[in-house]
């Protein structure tokens, strides 16, 4: 982790002052911020893992801007990153705001050489992460995931693009090679020996050290992780987790899309899935009332379902009516494309789940955790959690080719979830 | 196809009497010729279907010179085709050199601007496929070809390398696109379809037709077309068949790399079993005795078997000695690294089988044949067996995922075979 790794040449860490001048030059954010730049105002808002990410403010409007430092951010100058990562974010970003546009904050300005993006401001949009902790609920968002995962994923895959565009857009992102690895590292290697960064709760140390040394779980995370090196299928948001989500109503945006690469499909719905369910899993932690536990727990549960029926529906129409060489060459009638996408979305289906296994496991016993379980202040129900969803996780992740359809899975899910939860909720 | 691609900027096309003196500038390569430029010897010797391919001779000895034509040279100036691919293969060809220093002609010389490789002259080998078609027999062959496809498929993927690594190489190949989609189009497409420029032995039309109505042919074909296109598993040489093979005695050499690619492992091994299994097929139209017909049949269809035993375990063997860090940040035992081997060559195998049963429909029903069957005078012979090769062809497809074993595979060819190549052969 001691590497160093080439920055552009003009690169600087910029300091808050120098924002609004540098602003001031670039003429679509100067216009949207209004005014003089001298009466611009800048405020640190960085609240992610990596970057120095600032709001600033003018008369008619705000920005936000995003520098990359040479390093992550929350760990300092020992653990050296590299800056080009606000390149490939940039890059990803763009294709979203053609393929999304609703869905994806608008990019304003991309500054290679100073490490920066500039970016439509969300202020009024809250993480998905917290609103779900906080017990809020989106009737439009499993609709409306599945779209962005329909979209995002098809027209950036072979079912779209020409062999050569497809290969055009691989190469690109095979230059955001160190953070693939590392998020090799974090989600398929770190959580299943004793790494110095692992964290775990107390009481389910005893679980983590099961899950250490169960050999088919290890072999499948590594199945997995070969899945992640070796399968080109998609433009992939590579950390599509409930923290890269920005809610307000039925507005809906992805952001943070710097672990961005072209991957397996299932590993952005996989995320997204374990996230959803670890939201889901966490409301008892959350909710005083068990009715509130059990509505909230059953709308993400649902949130789930809806995302992955939409998602496959979506994509199965699209390959129906924007299909690239790869379908159209083929003249299959209907049925049989039909047939195709069947077989295809069952391989995603299988991914999903082994993917969405090593994502909850990897935010349970690994490094980086999430707020669904560290905000329960109560840890010996953290761990009771934390351990249920360590059981569906590791079905998932082992089970994940018997699995006929998401409704199963789901349904596996509960047998494992439901009760001990609601015995809990009774005793407290 | 009249599209023209971008050329180097000094890059001509090369006449014959330019040959010595550009050549002359080459150090390495005047040394091996030896003498004065002016008494060298240039004979055209293209017998390809790229490339122009020259011969040049000097006093102490004689290299092989290949250009890329901006076309395909068979086809002329109305099928342009990037010259580029002499440095894929150059990169190619310097990967062999070496993983496999004594399988592949050594690289001498490489002129980027000229669309220009310069290699040894292997003078004194025989193309494999026509070494067959005489009887010719080479004892160590399957052995050495396992040989190659271990060491070439491993140390280029994942197994090996890191992932900065294997992701600049598999970037670097994302250039070769035109190849692979030409290959996509001529393998996965054409041959479905009743393309203009597909040939068929009038005996076998019926068949053709039928296939091409098959629509769970069709189907399988289309998913292997996927995995061509989306699984960068190692670099492959992307058209391995017994065209591409030089042999003398125990000595054999892989040429013609320009298709290679980051792709699927079990498209060379696939490839190579397919044309080796043609091979087998069509002796029956090149011996006239039966027990020469069947011994050299045999001889085939054992070297088949050789180089996959020799390839799985020599790639598991490397995997337990050369492992990179996707492997070794595991800690896997003995035993789990070799399940996960399993599991992964049980992949690579219905990978093979299914690009096999491929090449072998694309070579009797698509655009580019082989000699083995085009050589056998006899049209009804020789329609006879290509539906055989066809029948097998395309249960190996379809079953691809059900075979256990590559002899299970084998001792279905060989059900399908045996019996009616014996009548045919007593009738004769």
């Amino acid at each position: 982790m001691s590497q160093a790794f080439p920055r552009p040449l003009d690169y600087r860490i910029l300091g808050i002052s120098e924002l609004a001048p540098v602003m001031a030059k670039v003429a679509n954010v100067a216009a949207i911020l209004g005014g003089n730049a001298d009466h611009w105002q800048a405020n640190e808002i960085s609240d992610g893992n990596m970057n120095a990410v600032y709001r600033l403010s003018g008369p008619n409007g705000s920005v936000i801007i995003k520098q990359a430092l040479p390093y992550i951010r929350v760990i300092g100058e020992d653990w050296p990153f590299p800056v080009s990562r606000i390149d490939y974010e940039a890059e990803a970003l763009g294709w979203y705001n053609r393929l999304t546009p609703h869905q994806s904050p608008r990019m304003l300005h991309h500054d290679h050489q100073l490490g920066v993006m500039v970016m439509e401001d969300l202020r009024h949009h809250s993480v998905a992460r917290l609103a779900f902790i906080r017990g809020q609920q989106f009737p439009d968002l499993g609709v409306q995931l599945g779209d962005f995962l329909a979209h995002s994923l098809f027209f950036t895959s072979d079912y779209h693009l020409s062999t050569p565009q497809k290969k055009s857009l691989a190469a690109t992102f095979c230059g955001n090679a160190v953070l693939c690895e590392t998020s090799e590292d974090v989600i398929f290697t770190s959580p299943y020996h004793h790494h110095p960064m692992n964290r775990v709760t107390p009481g389910t140390a005893y679980m983590a050290r099961q899950l250490r040394a169960d050999i088919p779980l290890k072999l499948a995370a590594t199945q997995m992780k070969q899945v992640f090196r070796t399968r080109s299928e998609a433009l992939i948001h590579g950390d599509l987790h409930t923290g890269s989500i920005m809610l307000r109503g039925s507005d809906n945006r992805v952001i943070d899309a710097e672990w961005a690469f072209h991957g397996p499909m299932g590993f952005d719905s996989g995320v997204l899935i374990g996230n959803l369910l670890m939201a889901a899993i966490s409301q008892a932690g959350h909710r005083q009332s068990l009715r509130e536990q059990e509505d909230m727990s059953h709308w993400l549960l649902s949130c789930i379902h809806q995302l992955w029926q939409r998602f496959t529906r979506r994509f199965r129409a699209l390959a129906h009516t924007h299909a690239g060489d790869f379908i159209t060459a083929m003249h299959l009638d209907a049925e049989s494309l039909d047939m195709l996408l069947d077989r295809h979305l069952h391989t995603v289906l299988a991914d999903s789940l082994g993917f969405a296994g090593a994502e909850i496991i990897r935010r349970i016993i690994g490094i980086a955790h999430v707020e669904d379980f560290e905000h329960i202040t109560n840890p010996s129900l953290r761990a009771e959690l934390e351990q249920q969803a360590l059981q569906i996780a590791r079905q998932w992740l082992l089970k994940r080719h018997e699995f006929h359809t998401l409704g199963d899975a789901l349904l596996c899910a509960e047998r494992l979830l439901c009760r001990p939860i609601q015995a809990r909720i009774k005793q407290t």
